[in-house]
């Protein structure tokens, strides 16, 4: 056991599982044209496993003796957070923005079952800790991909998920149990890179009721088990190996895929969760923790890409200096930083959960971050886009800029300031078109919870009877019940008279 | 001569055109699988012409008697501006929010000579109406097709044509004089259709100065002339025919092609301005006066489509009771009201000329609309994406769904609220997708000028006096030059005393 | 009976009405000095009746050939709406932005019954509309000045008319009824100017449930009525008569009341309404409908002076040439010129009361329109605070101002740009200053309904089959409800083939 | 000598100042019923300085052994700057979000002189550094109150100081230079508290050029000297003493004054800056740095005072689980909170400068978080007013409340949700009238530098080359400057085949 090659995690792959693409069933996905695409960014996280470089960065000694990834262990400290925070920062930089997800969606599913999970046994007396540490060797000692699978298909938003029509099977559940384990039936969608990864970590996606208590579900379950069909997300991309037209949608397909459970089994061992519904909202909640932060981290990564997108731009036109683009530019700015810098507080002020070695990024910090970006998102975009111009959807593709009749004609318009290279500003308006599509605008506003879902967390996570105290006292009204300012000295003070 | 039928406009574009596509010269635009969705959409204009249902909005009577399209005539009242507004409103609706090409564009160019020959001959004794009079008399006795050339490639925007570098073919320009004609080189760029219209008439696209004098020219040209080469766009829609994937992009393909005008001449009797530098600003500033109310009155068709999608993921999503829906779903339909109510308002309120019988939509109002609608923009999508989910881009193809193993998994686990059938689900977030493009984007708010140009334009157009005589008069300061401020009664009343 | 003058006006009022202000019972509101100018501002409607300039406009003959205010007649046609808004602008511009009240905000009330009884006497066999033109008759010939009294005290927000506690007092509602009349108790609030006008109509501010039938009560009653009690507002100008520190808050007090009616006898000739509780919200809604537009007229004044203040200021501080101050002037034309678009739209494109020759404003114009002017005006004061800068709120005052110890000092110190007099400057500053209090903030957000009513409102009002079929057109899905888009030729069109 | 009692620090200010206010040369500002607001605001700092359970946070050794405020000691440590925060909140909270000012801008205008003194010896071979510590010595261990004096009047903001007509007194100046010291003239404005501290540190409040350099000028001063005249705002409570209807504005008069200096001498020792034009544009910069994280520090807690109260009228009006009142609230705690964690994140990533134990608080994310709380403090008055209501500004005043005919209407009427005591209810909406006056709107976005300013110094510190190596890497162009993103290994990797 030990930490894999590039090709050891790519041959890992042609194990039998099902996946769909583009209307076919695909025999091995390692060699599909656009899966690779897909597998190719996944491997990069074994690239980077494998350089000497980052090593101090990404591996870990586990507890024997063993060089395992760091990403997949437990968070016990703001440094431990801190580190996730570079590693992720690292592999969204060197991805352009987008973090090669080996095991990068799975360590939150992981973190999330690492904390709930004793706060089950702590409930109920089950012993799911000992389920989650042992996957977690597993998994650590043989460096597997990991993909998380939340998200469940959802039919009626209004309804639970026992009360779904026309069936029942609309959120992932149980449909039996066996002595060994528990047959589980239904669908989760967006499984970001999931065909592609050696293991999936299924947790539910919202709060349960009693009535529910069967879609109360988390387990580990291997790629290619029997029941498991994969119906791929098309890429974006329109042609492999075109980084001029796809510069990030050619390198980085995240394929967020359907994952239909029909019926699959799943051992005891592999399990986290059953039944016990009070503490499935936990585990989506406390997987949002960890998420939003991984989400934050990545998105400054992108951020200073979109930002540096714009700066170009302005420079190659030639409308730098104008004061409503600088003005655009220092809105980007500001963007892009106010992510890093509430990400990056969200671990500073981590959370430690009771009891428990074990911390959490600040949920108030990291929900206030996550809003912060996808809410300002469309903002971005429009201001990216005006200042780069119509050119953005106008340019001809690769293939003209191939065409030795074309190119000179494109050489010599599509210039802009004299002294940049016409290809270069090419490149550059690709890659807003790329960066701005209705994929990059859904991923930035859906993934990590809706906007709403944001909103409703800040409330839920606030400290009512701070504010009401602090106005209270203003208001001069007597009951403060906040400690902080009911303590505090009479203003203007009695303490003195003239 | 009489109006032309579908296929006698696609035949009259077998003409020897030189058109590029993908990196391919093509011999006939007609026979191409992605020009064709071009050309049919620009040849719904032509079935719609003759449709009797629209034959009385659509055909007028041209002097001499004969039926011509309404669409190519001077605008001299509010009811020619409405009905130019009905007539673009109609075929925004059939073509899904773009109205058909074929006059589309070339009519506001046309609107735009029409009004500034005037102004020119009147300056400077030149006898361009009659110019003009004989080029529309031949688009409409001849039924052409007509795009609008515009928007110079325009190097550095930080430098005016005459200045720019490393060449000064930036913008298009006089490079020679005859007898007979001009020699005119340089390229326009984003010219909607043009690959595909008969005639191209050509405006500059901005003020003049006196050494750029060359650059302030303005004529019409049929598409074939020699020295005339297009460099298409990429459509959208990756396979023509598939409009379940590409509802909106498989169906109108604007094709904003890169024209290069490499040394063309131009008979003098196609001429509508030569040299005359002081005036060329105006062709530019009208045709955005009148473009921009094409452009707010498809917009607002548009937008009812955009609204009516979010109305319908809200409802198969079983949302649409949600108060945060509710609040998004008001918001985008005062968005597409607004839309509506002031385009409408800038033809109702629209200017005439002086001494002449000639009108164009009211600027200031005009600039709002597009303004409101452009800056919004953003806004609207993020709502519309927010309301119908991840799956906008998660969604497998009509290839997925046209597999028979597949299809039954994508309608059990795809569906939404019950009774809603799943492929209308999918084929509205397809709409969703397709509709919220960096395509859509960037033609909202870079068509017809930047929000930048709206706004100087709105300052350039303000009563200031008005404003200012209203602060001075309440802050009791005496120089009050505005004649409604000046003559108001004073307050409070020194008529009485009590 | 005949037009009134001012005098004749202000001496009405000393008929033993009750008034508080600040604590004490006023014996005769017109020597009071604070509530005076209340009374100046009313007092200017019959200013301008005297005034042979404005006769056109103001003044009617009735059918008995008798000279009356137009102000106070049935709204009949588009033009009877325009006229309307021509006279509030004029009031509205005399008065620095607001109307002067005397019938402002009462005629809106009774344009309300004037509507909406017609629906009860045709629904219930009443006979309210002679009441109601027996009243305005009354109102008319003896040109008396009106308020209207709509919003109740309304306790919990959350609880209707008859479920309040601990009293049920909260609504205005019939304690008792006699052969000859109603006995009603309840207190209304923010009743705009009632303490200095003759009658007051008064009608609920929701719709009822068959619970709340004695809260469905509408009636005119005179201001002096046993059992009516008023408690005025103070007036944000601190003195009387300093328009250099108060140019608005010092002409123009609205003084909205509070009016207590401690079991008020209403004879049955005066009443409108009395427990047809399905039309209460009727009425609600059609003063809505009437009073959004009033408003929507007199803020197209008011932001004609907001935003004149901003560019003096820019031009008084030197920066009126800076990008960022453009970008925010003309912000603010289009804020101020936009909604006198909408508004004045909402009268040219109003509805006619079916069976009736009544019109009223087109609702969801007049919504969209209200919507925009108070969801913006805070970004709008943001803006003028910004360009004026930190002397709005830090310039000394008039006292100040007029000590000759201090004088040379602030002339010499708060002098901009050379040549523009520090007096103009420092009156500019206390303008903006008295323009954006929160008397102000609250007036444009609240007046006419708050921003969530109008946001339902536009919900309630819209077209959603229009909006639904052209989405469900575009995106191929059959059932087309919407007959505009139901019966569109199909596109692209198989009319040809090729 | 040592810390001062309350009394003491009164007393000390019957010192001969010349102070105006409402007219009027104030005597004895103690005893000034509107001066002894703003007294007895900076006397909390004496009050909380002798308070023994602060004495912790407060109070400092020197390094003679002498007990001093901390408040005044040069900044060395992140720990040295989150101390300053903690007292900074803590009389934020005790003032009512106003913290107490006898020393808080003051402090700014040291931390500012103090760095900046270090470079300008450097540079020059002065010896500022040692008048800087003398006179922090003297402050300290005579616990002196400090006002800053930075903002010139200005006169024309688009010309320099040497520039402005009719006179050049605009910005303050030396007018002479003696052996002794340096004679100064001009007007600075908004100088908040200066007429009731001890003591005045000015600083110049731009860069300068060399023909301003008369202008390059910075000093200390007793607020006695000779030649110093205060004009004083007006204070916005009308009445001293009345807590319910002013409960801000009648506790916390920040008094921003206009200070005359009428040719007024300083001592050569305390001179900071004398014509080192270079280093002008230094000191009012690093003022910014620190005043702008005192003033993040404070405006945190005046955000939950402002935020409770939303949430309290919320509650008090029944309305408090309607869901757009939850977004409004759920919208300012994240204001609140992001305000609080980027104002803490500029303390915990300070700046060391240079050759130097000083630090400052990180400039970036200082002017983010400036930017942050200023541009959106309108939207949260809009959200507050609206969930407050029109009683906002329409309920009568305490003097109504006193008068027991009125009380029990008000009593009655103004109730809210039942349980609600009225009066409760009535001082949460004076509170919030009082709160979002221009008052605190212009302090809020003119305060530590105008919108315009932080969006510039934003553009200024950021790391171009960052952003758009970023871009140029994913865009696979070629010349990649920075060093994280040039050394980043390949992507798609080439490291592997297969």
């Amino acid at each position: 056991m030990a930490i894999k090659t590039p090709l050891e995690y790519i041959n890992s792959l042609k194990d039998g599982r099902v996946v769909y693409y583009g209307g076919e069933l695909v025999k091995d996905i390692t060699k599909h044209p656009f899966l690779r695409i897909n597998v190719d960014w996944l491997a990069m996280d074994y690239v980077l496993e494998n350089d000497p470089k980052y090593k101090k960065l990404i591996l870990d000694k586990n507890e024997d003796g063993e060089t395992v990834p760091f990403i997949l262990s437990a968070q016990r400290s703001k440094q431990d957070l801190l580190r996730l925070r570079d590693l992720v920062k690292l592999m969204a930089r060197v991805c352009y923005g987008k973090p090669s997800g080996a095991k990068f969606v799975g360590k939150d599913g992981l973190n999330a079952v690492t904390v709930v999970s004793q706060r089950v046994d702590k409930k109920y007396g089950t012993s799911y800790v000992k389920n989650v540490e042992a996957y977690r060797k597993y998994l650590q000692t043989n460096d597997l991909s990991l993909a998380l699978a939340m998200t469940d298909v959802k039919g009626d938003r209004g309804l639970r998920p026992s009360k779904q029509q026309p069936h029942q099977d609309y959120y992932v559940h149980i449909v039996k149990e066996t002595k060994d384990g528990i047959i589980v039936r239904g669908a989760k969608t967006h499984i970001s890179q999931s065909p592609a990864c050696n293991e999936m970590i299924v947790v539910p996606c919202r709060a349960m009721k009693e009535d529910d208590k069967d879609y109360a579900v988390s387990f580990g379950v291997p790629c290619n088990a029997k029941g498991i069909t994969f119906i791929s997300t098309e890429c974006e991309a329109r042609e492999p190996g075109n980084y001029f037209d796809y510069p990030i949608s050619g390198s980085s397909f995240i394929n967020d895929a359907l994952v239909v459970f029909d019926d699959v089994f799943i051992p005891n061992e592999r399990i986290f969760l059953k039944k016990e519904w009070e503490l499935a909202g936990d585990i989506a909640y406390m997987f949002g923790n960890f998420h939003r932060l991984s989400a934050e981290t990545y998105k400054a990564a992108e951020l200073e890409m979109v930002t540096g997108a714009a700066i170009l731009m302005a420079e190659y036109n030639g409308i730098d200096k104008a004061s409503h683009v600088q003005e655009k530019l220092s809105w980007l700015i500001q963007y892009a930083e106010t992510v890093e810098v509430l990400g990056r507080a969200a671990c500073e002020h981590c959370v430690t959960e009771p009891d428990s070695n074990l911390v959490y990024p600040n949920p108030m910090i990291a929900n206030i971050c996550k809003l912060h970006f996808a809410d300002n998102w469309h903002q971005a975009t429009k201001y990216v886009q005006d200042i780069a111009g119509g050119i953005v959807v106008t340019a001809p593709s690769f293939k003209d800029w191939s065409n030795p009749k074309e190119r000179p004609l494109m050489e010599k318009y599509f210039g802009g300031k004299a002294g940049v290279p016409t290809e270069d500003r090419l490149k550059m308006v690709k890659l807003i078109k790329d960066e701005t599509s209705p994929y990059e605008d859904v991923l930035t506003i859906h993934a990590e919870g809706s906007l709403a879902a944001q909103k409703m967390s800040i409330l839920g996570l606030a400290d009512f009877e701070r504010y009401k105290s602090a106005a209270k006292r203003a208001a001069r009204i007597k009951d403060i019940k906040d400690p902080i300012y009911r303590e505090l000295p009479e203003f203007p003070s009695k303490t003195y008279k003239y």
